[in-house]
């Protein structure tokens, strides 16, 4: 051992202990230490210098040195024995010399210029500050008995709240012990899967065209999605219950208020045998109520749990009244399965955000932001059609007058939806093929789904001439 | 139809519409249509009048009745037929008539006067003021792409933040690609043994005792627990490859830095011994980090995940640190698990939450709360050490100076812990037999877990006066 520079430095074995840099000292001879070890300049079995002398070396207390030893000791990355004084431990590893650090982030992906994508809210008009006061007034109300440990169905008043809001604006059949908070209905969908799993499902009926999200959720869980197909009356009970015959399935996944992404409500004949169907096979409905709230020529259809409360399960979020980043949403579950929807550790989301969501509700606030969200879709809507009207007259529209989303079939002249995409997204245009929801992809496609919830009004003219260029001009090939 | 009381009610077949109460025309009708099908009054197939004659008899405008009828028949409720008319639905179901309307929510769990019990953070130091700042200006600050669909493995901000408080406070070797952001460590096991069951894991090594509600996760997941005892240098890791190789279990499942609940520390030689066989086996050592935080003897023990990053999934939350109602916590994931860890849809803590960490964590007010814990918790466990020493002299009490427990060995002229555990209830005190951790409860136990995360510094010296009572009185029988 050589003198280096005191204060600075000491050399143990052939190596320098170098202790540059900020924070106590303790941290840095440690850090030292450790480094030496880490880069097998200090092996296994090494003898380190008695902490006295280290101390003396170093210019420091021989404190220092005896915390960093007893800390490292206690680790099992030096060893202390009586007699031969402090080694290096027989086969101590500190881990990599740190080949994987230069990992990186990947970055978020883009909001594109011009939104035309389905499935995003309203991005300019998230309610930051109604949800801010919100957070901010339920953690300054939170009991003790409130902060301690999270119910796994949610809190009691944020379940109330929420089967109060539902009963209100859904018409749905519950008390508030049907009510399970979730972080949305990605979350309540894992959630239901891994249920129907337990419970001995193999197969979900899932309509097609559909949310690819959920149906990836329940394969992800083992359940087997099996597609039934979709036309102007929504889902085709008849066919659903020959594919639950053929393939013994027992649960459906339905969009009854507003099909996803086809746009239409379930036929009054349809949700009648879709509940017979259930109800002759012990099953389960679950109805995405993904964007009810938004209907612009009626007021919304009632939920389709009301027709049956014991066999459907209705899951809700505020991801499109509100914002995905908020993390919050719910569940109604039918008596037969609440127990174990309502059982599961860990599941349930923040409570402040809970006791936040409860306020807004009771307040009135989700109210408000709801009557003006409807406004401006509704306005962004009409204006979407006169403008596709104008830009794009081979072309028509589809869907109803509500939700987010209509989907519009191109002329047969027009290129492929997934050219049209391509040359879209160069545009800054962010457009999505109908394909991108069926389960089985068609060879051919003319069908957009266009997206207005985060379309800026502003930009909404100069994104259907940029659509409508991409969607006329002559294919490559 | 006879008129019954203009702009109240009339009668339909031989119902009364009432519409009286709260709220627009519109929806008092549909209420009072809809209430009188429910309930039977009105038929399946009666029929309506027309919506003329029935807004006359009521004195409401004839938009209102359309209105209604319009709702009704596209919720397939009623039928309209050209030439015949408007009529309730042939199986028109309205849902139960309300019978479990009536269930009440239960009350959440009450926090005993004088709480003892592991597990529990301080709720009356719940950093309220600065979470509820780190939530309003993460808010306010967050950008369309923040707020659009959140990253399944998190934010990059939180990945970057958390990546950077962990190399600092717990010498973890980990990218900020290692990091996922979770709900906790419940929801981060939960996701863990779901992994690992995909991959095929079907056993999980766990310390007994242990918390039990991380064993409980996977056992719902499918992954069979499998007991380790733990001993005075931590799990017994001859006894834990000796159950591997006898139920193929290549995961398990860890304390390191403070088994919970015995409270010491993984030995050197063990930690060293743990991770070969993990090596061994290709298998994977989750460390479950609860509490390393809290250390008031020396700093703590740098994180096990150090050793191996390859082989070592640290489990880290802030529920100890701050409370378990923000729900949020992280996991730093070995390179072999980041795919799978990272892309599950639906599993992410709300972004506002994410990004509220992220600030708490770089500007410092996540350590200087650290820090003022850090002194409180260290003055709570030298006043309950000294308290016991005077009022429980026939007890001693074993554990690191550390986390928020320690075990409590009562004499053995001392009740069964059972029986004092119930005593103290009575006296609103909270206690925890040690036996609620062991995967077999022993016959006969005279350890109990005293936790003093919750407990009231101004009623420590009578909480550990009411617990003596209850452990130096004379057994029932």
């Amino acid at each position: 051992m050589v003198l280096d520079q005191a204060n600075s430095g000491a050399v143990v074995g052939d190596t320098l202990l170098d202790l540059a840099g900020d924070g106590p000292l303790v941290s840095r001879l440690e850090r030292a230490l450790r480094d030496a070890i880490t880069s097998g300049r200090l092996d296994a079995g090494s003898p380190l210098p008695a902490s006295r002398r280290l101390a003396q070396e170093l210019g420091i207390s021989r404190w220092v040195v005896t915390q960093v030893y007893e800390q490292l000791v206690a680790e099992g990355v030096l060893e202390a024995r009586v007699g031969s004084g402090t080694r290096v431990a027989a086969g101590a590893r500190l881990g990599p010399t740190g080949a994987a650090a230069t990992d990186t982030l990947p970055p978020l992906p883009r909001v594109p210029a011009y939104d035309l994508r389905p499935g995003i809210p309203d991005l300019r008009h998230v309610p930051r500050d109604a949800w801010s006061r919100a957070l901010r007034d339920a953690l300054a109300a939170a009991t003790a008995d409130d902060l301690a440990a999270p119910a796994a169905a949610g809190h009691p008043a944020a379940r109330a709240a929420v089967a109060a809001h539902l009963r209100r604006a859904r018409m749905v059949e519950a008390p508030d012990t049907a009510v399970v908070l979730t972080r949305g209905a990605t979350d309540g969908m894992d959630r239901v899967v891994r249920a129907l799993r337990a419970a001995g499902h193999t197969h979900l009926l899932v309509e097609d065209p559909s949310w690819p999200v959920l149906r990836e959720v329940a394969a992800r869980a083992g359940v087997v999605p099996v597609p039934v197909a979709v036309d102007e009356g929504g889902v085709d009970v008849d066919a659903l219950a020959r594919a639950a015959r053929a393939t013994g399935a027992r649960a459906a996944l339905v969009t009854p208020a507003h099909q996803f992404p086809v746009g239409v409500p379930l036929a009054g004949e349809r949700r009648e045998a879709l509940l017979a169907w259930a109800r002759e096979v012990d099953g389960l409905v679950v109805e995405d109520d993904y964007d009810a709230e938004f209907r612009y020529d009626r007021r919304p259809v009632a939920a389709l749990q009301r027709l049956d409360p014991s066999r459907v399960l209705l899951l809700g979020s505020t991801s499109k009244t509100m914002s995905p980043a908020f993390g919050i949403g719910w569940m109604v579950v039918p008596p037969a399965w609440r127990a174990t929807l309502s059982a599961a550790p860990g599941t349930a989301p923040s409570v402040v955000d809970q006791l936040a969501l409860a306020r807004l509700l009771t307040s009135g606030g989700y109210d408000r932001h709801l009557r003006a969200a409807r406004g401006r879709f509704r306005r962004r809507h009409d204006a979407l059609l006169a403008a596709l009207a104008t830009r794009l007259p081979d072309a028509r529209t589809s869907g109803l007058a509500a939700g987010l989303h209509l989907v519009l079939h191109l002329g047969q002249a027009a290129p492929d939806a997934a050219d049209v995409v391509r040359a879209a997204a160069r545009l800054d245009v962010g457009l999505t093929d109908m394909r991108r929801y069926q389960v089985e992809p068609a060879p051919t496609s003319r069908r957009l789904v266009l997206g207005y919830g985060n379309l800026v009004d502003a930009r909404l003219d100069d994104a259907v001439t940029r659509l409508a260029t991409c969607a006329t001009s002559r294919r490559d090939g």
